[in-house]
């Protein structure tokens, strides 16, 4: 006796583009251009473009499972790729133009990538790999001026396109393409399917994910190039989410005034970019209404614990989530505990933390002696496995990442209380081993950049004769903003003992970042390690 | 180039019994006994029990793919076969211990049933089919005696059991079965598979579904033999939400208790139960604190404006839902439109729609002309597909109800609006055409039992020379109080036209109603159709 009185429908980005086209057609999209104007289109547009890039697209010979490359913001056209491409049978590839040119030049041959859209405001990062892969088409989103020659217009393409009606699928068919950004190694390339995809928008889309529904107005900060764009656009395609792009314009005050003007509901981003909008509120708190903002999403790097009473103080909501690459990504989500009282100390202490796995998603966390106990005591390396999460990189590589048994291992140090909430110590390569005690890496960062004077910090492990390794903090102050070791020791001591805390400081003027806006600790250690300079 | 570096995870209820068991073992399950006693255990209990439970039937010869049907209240024992049967590859069918006795032979002989679990105080039930079917064991929750000769203790199975690993299971297998109550011809078995009920789950957990999330407490009044639970089951088991189960105690004031007394947050039911809740809270308001109840999901019927005005006075909730046992059940949810103001009539009349389909669900309507447009006006027979929706019922049986394109059709007849919300404006067999024009019974109905005298109210055709058909009102007063049918015609008048109000009205101690709460208008029809009594 077998299931199949059950409908064997399949799960496919294309539901979440025609139920987009049919449910919502009228819900808006709206965008900031380079030149700072709003552009407003709909669902209804949007798939219906969609249908004529893929006619395009077919016509220039892209055929199912070839990649498509992408170079552009967040903006309609990004959507309409990453509509059409999944659902004509083909894989979209998001590049992320911060990347060194020889790492970006790696990956587009590593995948395979048979076109390129870009933006022209990206065409400069399209000139420094030109020379190393022949692209079949290079198509361009202008603005301005004309697109150049030897490439085509994106405009004249979906224009001339003969509108497609879907093909059917397979949901184990492969729907994009991301490379993890690389901190060591090469980078490596993640393959969604359409499976994934659908049942990570699901999973995003729940209560106890991130909660996104067809009242939501969505304002993605972070960009489509991270990480898959963290689920929103096919999450916000099923349910009807309205979606409001920022386009290139990145910074505080623009964020801003479209949260304001749109009213948003919902945002999501790295923690960076909210450090400068925390900045920009706490200097006028009252010249932005956000009063429909519900939710801000933060995600991609840990979140300090002051940034989130900072906004508590502003009257906004800090949803901290984990996730990776591999994870498509959403991992882990911190709602507050409903055991805490809120606005308590012990709360802000657990919403610091990396938060619960969604629903399908199964965690345990390893040490040398196996699998660790669920006691918000015992380190080990948190390991993940689930409907979204990677079994192996595109091309075999990095199989030294999955257990025999079939789970990735993040990398990520965790405890992990009695209700499974994850706190992320460091990552494992972070962590300082003091006189075979461990120190947190990610624990004395937070509590540095909630100093008055710190706009960032990190924290290395440098070699240590007697203790095996130490603590070294590399600070970044404040314009016009000074402290010292011993004040920040001091500050320290609120939290850390006494031989947790840093002995030695280096002050810079800005932490070298990687292209997804995390420190770049391998600069760091390159530069300090052997002493001061 | 496939999508296969996404781990090829199972979507099976497996998944929800061990997350119920790791991340959430200290969430009650409560219960109401039949000595009105309540009983408080966890899913760390049900969970550990039903691997008991699972090893227990396994020694009994129960193996994969063969079929538990019980005959259980919402108790906890329920949930641990919920859990157990399909976690161990053998199929839970259950069963409505309201059928009649020739109904519930032919059901379990249909579907081979091998073992049934009952209560204690459904004996009766089993002693009235007894002879139709040898089942291999019968096991019974016992409260008070013991087991009765010839059958097994339900608690003496669970304590001797072995602890199970649950097996690695195909998410394609079949997992529950449910009978359709069966309006017209004989019942048809529809098979829900681990894949379908997993991601119904997901569905129904969605802030645009039910919006289900661990921090709710759940108060399933709907049967766990009516349409799979309503799925509830699984879904509180994945996300962590406690349950209240109020056993065999349904009577309103038991109700209300419960959902006072546990704080809960969800509740789900058919309209009569609820009409019975609104009367007891009419009468006592100050009563009951239900300031925790956030929702008050209503399906299996048509939900009376009146209902959802009465409950909204109370300052409670009503969200309508539409589903079949066909479609796992849930296909539509009402949710206030945000494009009207709240308490607003155009809002009440647009909450008395069974509102717009789940994310994944498909739907279409068609009448002799084809597919009906989204205009709010044509109406035509409701169409569904999804990932939880029957493609054939078990045995090959009632092809009849399924498209050549694979869509199931409802039968019932509906209008959607331009943003896919639809109305159901009857049964296809029960709308009224009177003159070429449809009247909508459902409709009459409502407004009927919006009446002060009136308790229940159910409309039907008549054949008419004149006219083809004329609708006819079949009326249960309230106690004490008393309509004329002029006095009803008057208050009809106030939405319906003159032509639309019926001539003849029969006034009835009680309407008859199907095993499922419905009005069996086969009944009325057979008293009626022939002119007055």
């Amino acid at each position: 006796m077998d299931g199949l009185t059950m409908d064997d429908y399949q799960l496919t980005i294309t539901a979440a583009v025609n139920r987009s086209e049919r449910f919502h057609p009228q819900r808006q999209i709206v965008s900031r251009r380079p030149d700072r104007s709003l552009d407003r289109t709909t669902y209804g547009e949007v798939a219906g473009r969609s249908r004529r890039l893929a006619g395009a697209l077919g016509g220039l010979g892209v055929g199912s499972g070839d990649r498509v490359a992408t170079l552009l913001w967040n903006q309609p056209e990004h959507l309409e790729v990453y509509f059409a491409v999944p659902a004509m049978g083909s894989v979209v590839h998001t590049l992320n133009p911060r990347l060194h040119p020889d790492e970006l030049s790696y990956i587009v041959n590593h995948a395979g990538d048979r076109v390129l859209i870009l933006d022209e405001t990206l065409l400069p990062v399209f000139d420094s790999i030109r020379g190393a892969r022949d692209f079949e088409n290079v198509i361009v989103v202008t603005h301005s001026e004309p697109a150049p020659e030897g490439t085509l217009s994106y405009e004249d393409l979906v224009s001339s396109g003969e509108a497609v009606e879907w093909p059917d699928l397979d949901e184990r068919q492969a729907a994009a393409m991301c490379y993890t950004s690389g901190t060591t190694g090469r980078p490596k390339g993640v393959t969604y399917s359409h499976r994934s995809a659908i049942l990570h928008c699901l999973g995003a889309a729940l209560p106890d994910g991130l909660g996104i529904s067809r009242r939501d107005v969505m304002l993605p900060v972070v960009p489509m190039f991270h990480a898959n764009a963290w689920g929103i656009p096919y999450a916000a395609a099923l349910t009807g989410a309205a979606i409001v792009y920022p386009g290139p314009h990145l910074d505080a005050e623009s964020i801003l005034d479209l949260l304001a003007s749109e009213r948003v509901t919902m945002t999501a981003g790295v923690p960076t970019v909210w450090m400068a909008i925390l900045a920009a509120l706490d200097a006028e708190p009252d010249r932005w209404d956000l009063s429909a903002l519900r939710t801000m999403v933060v995600g991609g790097a840990a979140v300090p614990q002051s940034m989130i009473e900072g906004f508590d103080r502003h009257g906004l909501s800090v949803l901290q989530a984990w996730g990776m690459t591999e994870t498509s990504p959403l991992g882990t989500v911190c709602h507050p505990s409903p055991d805490l009282g809120d606005g308590t100390p012990e709360q802000y202490g657990y919403r610091a933390r990396q938060g619960i796995a969604v629903p399908l998603v199964e965690i345990r966390a390893r040490n040398e002696e196996g699998e660790v106990p669920w006691d918000d005591q015992t380190m080990g390396e948190l390991e993940v496995r689930g409907p979204w999460v990677a079994a192996g990189y595109h091309g075999g590589e990095g199989t030294e990442k999955f257990t025999a048994d079939g789970w990735f291992q993040t990398g990520d140090v965790v405890t992990i209380d009695p209700h499974g909430c994850i706190k992320i110590w460091d990552r494992s390569k972070d962590l300082v081993k003091s006189g075979g005690e461990w120190i947190s890496s990610v624990d004395l960062e937070n509590l540095l950049m909630a100093h008055p004077a710190v706009a960032e910090a990190a924290v290395i492990a440098i070699p240590d004769e007697r203790w095996g390794e130490r603590p070294l903090g590399v600070i970044a102050l404040n314009e016009g903003r000074s402290a010292t070791p011993d004040e920040l020791r001091e500050h320290l001591s609120r939290d850390f003992a006494k031989w947790q805390l840093p002995e030695r400081f280096e002050f810079v003027e800005a932490i070298p970042r990687t292209a997804t806006g995390k420190w770049k600790k391998i600069d760091l250690r390159a530069r300090f390690v052997n002493g001061s300079e």
